[in-house]
């Protein structure tokens, strides 16, 4: 009902990403969208709200003049908050040095856990916040961050303190994710069990009691955690009833997915090595398959994940940055699209839904944000833009009209 | 003389790109920078200033507390300016249509040619805008542009115009380029000769004419232009002393790189293809070598420019975005920076270096911007980083503390 709401889109072309819509982008032409209360209270066609009795005196509305309107972007995997600078051993790599001399001259991921353990929550809340700036400008409404470079209790709790902080003070949504078992610190070396166990019994129940964790990851790989690992951790998530991410199979096939899946997981990430199995396992069980073309391209890999594959079993595929210090040190989500398009081969469509409605279904959130859609969250941009591929497509320029978070105007 | 100064930023350390300076990117720390008339008046250590006599009635003193200044960012090698949307056309080609089934439906470089021909000056002018300020918001203080998207002579002249008009309005040089050997246009169909003939006998004229061009460029590609039609422009644009610039060797070797060696070229670009033969002889010529990792990046190539060898001979690099509507719709010189990084293991050194000195260079301008010296424009940036690595490892962050332009602040 137009009538109740507080504010009204008119003349618009939303793109919905609405599944149950026919058309590609579950394109509505010459629609109006109300909101009331920070929901989706309504969308229908013009001539529905033409016919509307509506007190103006009340209703706020917005003529868009035939823009486009798609749901808020979301970036459902990133390593956002950290400390420390890897500039120079990105300089070191391209001089020469290999990953062993530079991990001895104390750079890769160490030299960002000393850094960020050594930073206050302050302090860690300050230097993500450019970069945070960066996504809401680029129109992201809904953000995913991990911890990962603390590795001991206070410093995993810190991260997402700072990214529960974040989300009182900046107009973005925020699920956080315990990524304990990131890497091996070095108090733990040759002690991996050791270090798992210490996860399980101490940091996840520490992270649960202040609510500090929507979810937890692990990095099974043959250089992280094994499988076995891996299943340990996700068996005391669910225990807890956490939802679950993997980053699974970007450098070998080590089963994860299947792994992942067999939890019910949220997501696996990266799957570069994922095979059909795998594949079967996260259609099964609607694990989202969260493609990472940044970190492929800054690593130089040859491996594409197998998206034919993914297609045939319709898994749904997100698009994420993965932003970190170490292997994508690019912040921008819609460079993310272009590069799932360019080096993974995605239609500019898939792009667009791998960061809305399956990046939201990579989050649990299904059921509030990610498509526009009656009762969904009013998270919305309004672009300058000819054509939905656009978003994809062009990089640089920043088409956004409005931002609208929560029913909210944020950004002009 | 800091006496004889306007401005003096002081407690700086200041990325010279200066190749007489014997430190990476030419380093002189705790620097003070004097500025007059828009020019670098005198670039000493802190401890000169601090005797010098200033009256700090008359000099303004900026304080930048040991922020980095590098040059500003100069893209050499833009299509900026033109009409028309391609995104569909992006779409169409990950749902897997032929360039030719593209192209019969009236997709490819004849739909920018088309709406380009039916947009005024002021359009353009409208259009480049945004692509313009995505720059200058960037760090880019001097840009080249072409023409290329008219091939006929009204609408060649008119991208022109519109370069030299945006020069007079924003806080930017543009430096432009007559590419009207860019394709052949459909009037001129299985004729190309007879086209060359016309881009030497009126078009170039006309350009000069009314200053319009400070350089040539063309095509030189089996798919495109021959050696003998670019050398019929090239040996014109002689004639009339305008630069040189060759698109050359992108999807083969045709022995242009040689060819625009010949003829003194400012510079060889694309590069792809090259060879030792024509690598030496732009090494003798001092052509600089424009790398354009961008659009090697959206068309998945996998043959690479002939880096080692470029070394080698020592040819300077360039960076460029290249951007344009149909091989590198994304407009960010720093994203240039980090794929010659990440694509062609260019250092970040040579990376800067190819947006700063080298491109200058490219454009015949070393003498005027590209390095800071005593004597050249007083156009550079004020960067908040750690380590000028920094520009080339992480896009998406915008770091720019200050943008001087010719002497004054135009950006913070
Ligand atoms: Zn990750
Ligand atoms: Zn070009």
């Amino acid at each position: 009902m137009f009538a109740a709401c507080e504010k009204i889109w008119i003349n618009a072309q939303i793109a919905s990403l609405d599944s149950r819509q026919p058309a590609s982008y579950g394109l509505l032409t010459q629609h109006a969208l109300g909101v009331s209360q920070g929901l989706i209270q309504n969308i229908a066609p013009m001539s529905a709200f033409e016919r509307a009795r509506i007190n103006l005196n009340e209703v706020e509305i917005i003529d868009v003049h035939g823009a486009y309107l798609t749901p808020g972007l979301i970036d459902c995997h990133t390593h956002l908050i950290y400390a420390g600078h890897r500039a120079q051993e990105f300089e070191q790599r391209l001089l020469g040095l290999s990953y062993q001399q530079i991990a001895q001259q104390g750079g890769g991921i160490l030299s960002t856990v000393g850094a960020t353990r050594a930073a206050s929550v302050e302090q860690l809340i300050e230097l993500a916040i450019p970069r945070l700036k960066a996504l809401i400008a680029e129109g992201v409404t809904t953000l995913e961050i991990k911890s990962g470079y603390g590795l001991d209790l206070v410093t995993e709790l810190n991260i997402l303190r700072a990214a529960r902080q974040l989300a009182q003070v900046f107009p973005i949504r925020i699920s956080t994710t315990l990524l304990g078992a990131h890497a091996l610190p070095p108090d733990y070396k040759n002690r991996a069990d050791a270090y798992i166990d210490w996860v399980c019994a101490e940091l996840i129940p520490a992270a649960v009691a202040e609510n500090l964790a929507d979810a937890v990851d692990v990095f099974c790989e043959y250089l992280a955690f094994s499988p076995a690992q891996t299943e340990r951790v996700l068996a005391r998530a669910t225990d807890y009833g956490l939802g679950i991410h993997v980053h699974a199979e970007q450098l070998s096939n080590q089963q994860a997915a299947t792994l992942a899946a067999s939890y019910q997981a949220w997501s696996a990430d990266h799957l570069e090595y994922l095979d059909e199995a795998g594949v079967a396992a996260m259609a099964k069980a609607r694990t989202v398959a969260t493609l990472l073309p940044i970190a492929f391209y800054f690593l130089g890999e040859t491996q594409r994940p197998p998206i034919d594959l993914l297609r045939r079993y319709q898994v749904p595929m997100a698009v994420a940055t993965d932003f970190n210090p170490g292997t994508a040190p690019l912040v921008s989500l819609r460079l993310a699209m272009n590069m799932a398009c360019t080096l993974f081969r995605l239609t500019p469509e898939e792009a667009l839904a791998g960061v809305t409605r399956h990046a939201a279904l990579a989050l649990g959130l299904e059921n509030k944000i990610g498509q526009l859609a009656t009762g969904l969250a009013a998270d919305f941009i309004v672009w300058n833009i000819q054509h939905p591929a656009e978003l994809a497509y062009q990089v640089g320029v920043n088409p956004i009209k409005q931002r609208v978070f929560a029913g909210e105007l944020t950004y002009v």
